[in-house]
């Protein structure tokens, strides 16, 4: 290692000064020379994975708790295998850098049938697929490659979306000049004229009216303005719902909650409260399917203001150029302030059934779960039971829950807490995921237990896919799995016996107790298999899965 | 399930008939009708795997045995998952019909924002992704389905690569007419003129000059012109070498082998025969850079005539539409029948040394396991230390051996061991993988002990990536992983007491008995971690790795 300063050491200072410590990812000959430049750096890591799915997985995770994450991947194999992760963080707007080490720029010019390439003499294939799920790209070059890593990093952090390098191994090498000054970053800002003109309209619809109820989601994250809405929440004392993507933006715990807003598919008091509303504020919302009863919402176009991460809408008038924070400060200024609502709602404290000695059930499970739950936990759900079943019980105030609704990709959630944990080392990571989506995704329990995560792992066994169960054919041997034994997994995979607990849990008590265990050793990574009926499904997921089940079918016209 | 012939029918019969009976999968909601489908057929089975990547590689495995291979994944997440297998098929031209379940027509057309979508009313980012790495793609409409999968299916059959079809929901159920005859596959024919042309060019070039010898590699398989060359050789006693991509085309253990060239890396005496004779036939050669020792291959043009699958080369001249077949038979016609070489040369037997109790090597690993090999195994050796290490080690005749050179994706002989065994049922499936590549897909160990698959798998557990450290930081953390119990994984992925056995082998006697307990339960899976040193790696990687750092290294001009 000499000490020159070359394109490696530029992005490295550019993702410590974003604040990334921890680069995911599977090493290849084309990345081996940039490694020892993270080798070497001061402040950042390198975390192998198993494989590199993981490692963007991993990567997505950290960048939704730290606000970017780096895959790094060798070029043609190494990517495509990251790509489902990459397409993910696109898809629902996750700020992630995907590098990718490519061959020397000679051989690359050579065309030669080189490994990792489709053996054609065309070294763009894999640049043109990354070009549908990333936001900016560049393969590196030694005399642009300072200007592409800003302009790409730059793009990454303007859009919240996935970005993408190539760096040639020599380019790697390339010696360049330290920056000066810190990347510069375009902050979308408000037309002054457009948001007086939201204002106004803004101001007249409200006027005369109820306090409109607010129905916020993620989006509200990806704008970074939730302090923006708490502020507006608790100074209007507004009333509020949530839906299932965003379970993070406001404090389901609060007395003003009116709980989780899912369509048709909602408890009948909130959609109540939201489609019913004199006023509706929708703060970061985008229906999807499966947040949406499969688009069966029902809200009135005239009576609601829609604020999205740079446009707001009042009656379906849309003002462009309207940032969300500078629109939720707006309202705040409009709207008279602490006055109570009419008719505040306090969500019902969940109930405290003691746990039973009967077999456990998906309504036991959630509930017990739920309550172990604590204000600093990070939780990841994995799409199918786990988050519908989490979908009904509110968070503690301060906890964060993610989960994938938009692209849902069974599988995601378990490398995604290896990532989301190195982000927030000081909160407790507790994963939720079904059998047959830990299947997907195994692997990477060894690299949880070789970063020393004290995770609490849930692992729903219900022999096979329920959630495809509860959409289509419930008893089809297509929905088993292979039988794993998982509390064997966790030696298996490297962890030894004074840094690991199991349990298998087939009743409630025995679920609390494993629960209670976890608690009681916070150092230790706990892995609980929790062992429900095959066909047991949390209600919300029946009713989402009868909708989804209704929109594959044919149409019989 | 009604009795109504569907599209989901027709593709499923088409596919029976080109020989499949088994498609690899993981179900999703976009999917599960035509699982169905896959259910009520009387030839076909369905694999559900852990994941898409396993799949993917599985259904490879399967093609390069059975001549066409299917791997079904869902819209969006599943594909994307299983798209560097796809590549990897595409790359070393193995055919593949990738099955993708997809939305159904009315939702695509509403533009709506669906799970597994990137929410933008795009449906075709993965179709245009695909197009990059196969050679035909549908997305199947109920009006041109029939067509379209027969073209697609066609176009795979004729060009041995990779196709796609992306099935919506509603279209799998569409009722259609039986065909009423087998699918119509345009088989390439040699022009009679360019063959006669040809002919004469060939014996011109062979006329009063030493019988010429024969370097032979994969594409003689993927041109099905095995036994054309077979012949050639036998009948006019040729001597040949084969290349390491094709280690299956020739017979490695007859007496007229010179041995495996590989270029500058090649063993003297064989590069010296290759590049040395006074006519040098090539077969099927496509020369990359890990077959080639990095393009160090010297070949004279004026002397040589090379066959590929569709056009043939004397001395340099091109002769397009001669197919391989007919140009091989084309030359055992030219060439006198049985002239002996004058200098036939048998490989020397391979060493048979006992096995020692000192600390197990590289070296004695591979004498040991390739003196463990029979004619009727499949063996699947992952590019690394086990590809290079069984490298030198010369086949017993009838044995195939499978890897994946020019794609190169560690961890892909796992799987596809298990598409191989379903392919191949009469062989015993022998995987040959180190530990760090093991880690990218282990959980397809789950899926071949559910299929109780009877395959020998050595695991070389040298604590990491030792081909990477061959290339570049032999020391540095970035090359290590996670240590995982190898002998314990079996059991918790389900292996039953009586079908499985497991042994770690820290010496060669150690490994000759566990290879030789394998031999003595055939009806058990054995799982052999063989431990030897970091740094401690075969010679041809050596040599190979040395030209691969030279490659990667900037250019000093």
């Amino acid at each position: 290692m000499n000490d020159t300063y070359t394109v490696s050491d530029h992005l490295l200072d550019r993702l410590a000064e974003l604040g990334v410590e921890h680069v995911f990812g599977v090493p290849g000959d084309f990345t081996l020379g940039f490694l020892d430049h993270i080798d070497a750096h001061p402040s950042i890591e390198w975390i192998g994975t198993a494989n590199e799915l993981g490692a963007g997985y991993a990567a997505d995770g950290y960048a939704r708790v730290r606000g970017l994450g780096v895959v790094c991947t060798t070029f043609g194999v190494g990517e495509l295998s990251a790509i489902n992760a990459v397409a993910g963080s696109y898809a629902e707007h996750v700020p992630l850098l995907h590098l990718v080490g490519s061959p020397s720029t000679t051989v690359q010019a050579a065309g030669r049938p080189t490994h990792h390439s489709l053996g054609d003499g065309d070294f763009e294939h894999t640049l043109r697929m990354t070009t549908e799920v990333t936001i900016a790209q560049a393969v590196l070059s030694a005399d642009t490659a300072v200007a592409e890593i800003d302009r790409v990093l730059g793009e990454i952090v303007r859009t919240g979306q996935p970005g993408y390098l190539s760096v040639p191994t020599d380019v790697a090498e390339h010696p360049v000049a330290r920056a000066d000054d810190p990347l510069a970053i375009e902050i979308p800002s408000s037309d002054p004229a457009a948001l007086a003109a939201f204002g106004a309209a803004a101001r007249q619809l409200l006027a005369d009216a109820p306090s409109p109820v607010v129905l916020a989601d993620v989006f509200v994250h990806r704008a970074h303005a939730e302090i923006e809405l708490h502020e507006l929440l608790d100074a209007a004392g507004l009333r509020y719902a949530s839906l299932l993507w965003g379970r993070r933006v406001v404090d389901e715990s609060g007395p003003n909650h009116l709980g989780t807003y899912i369509g048709a598919a909602s408890d009948p008091g909130v959609r109540d409260a939201v489609e019913g509303a004199a006023r509706l504020v929708t703060a970061g919302v985008h229906f999807t399917d499966l947040i949406s009863g499969f688009f069966s919402q029902h809200l009135d176009d005239a009576t609601r203001i829609d604020l999205l991460p740079h446009t707001a809408m009042v009656s379906g008038t849309v003002f462009e150029q309207v940032e969300m924070k500078d629109a939720l400060n707006e309202l705040r200024r409009i709207l008279p302030a602490r006055e109570r609502s009419t008719e505040p709602r306090t969500p019902p404290p969940p109930p405290r059934a003691d746990p039973t000695d009967g077999a456990l059930t998906q309504d036991e499970q959630w509930q017990l779960v739920a309550a172990a739950i604590g204000p600093t936990d990070v939780v990841l759900a994995d799409q199918g039971t786990s988050y519908y079943g989490m979908g009904t019980h509110p968070l503690p105030s301060g906890a964060v829950l993610i989960g994938q609704p938009l692209w849902a990709s069974i599988g995601y959630t378990l490398p995604a807490l290896l990532g989301a944990a190195l982000a927030a080392p000081d909160r407790r990571p507790v994963l939720l995921i079904g059998d047959g989506a830990a299947q997907l995704t195994i692997a990477e329990l060894g690299t949880i237990i070789r970063a020393r995560i004290p995770a609490v792992i849930v692992v729903s066994n219900n022999n096979g896919y329920t959630v495809e169960r509860a959409i289509h054919g419930p008893t089809k041997a297509y929905n088993d799995i292979a039988p794993w034994r998982w509390t064997s997994l966790p030696a298996a995979f490297g962890a030894a016996p004074g840094a690991h607990q199991t349990f298998r849990a087939t009743s409630g008590r025995e679920l609390a107790a494993a629960l209670a265990a976890a608690e009681a050793h916070p150092d230790r990574m706990t892995l609980i298999e929790a062992v429900t009926a095959e066909l047991d499904v949390p209600d919300l997921l029946t009713r989402v899965a009868r909708a989804a089940a209704q929109a594959n079918a044919p149409r019989r016209d």
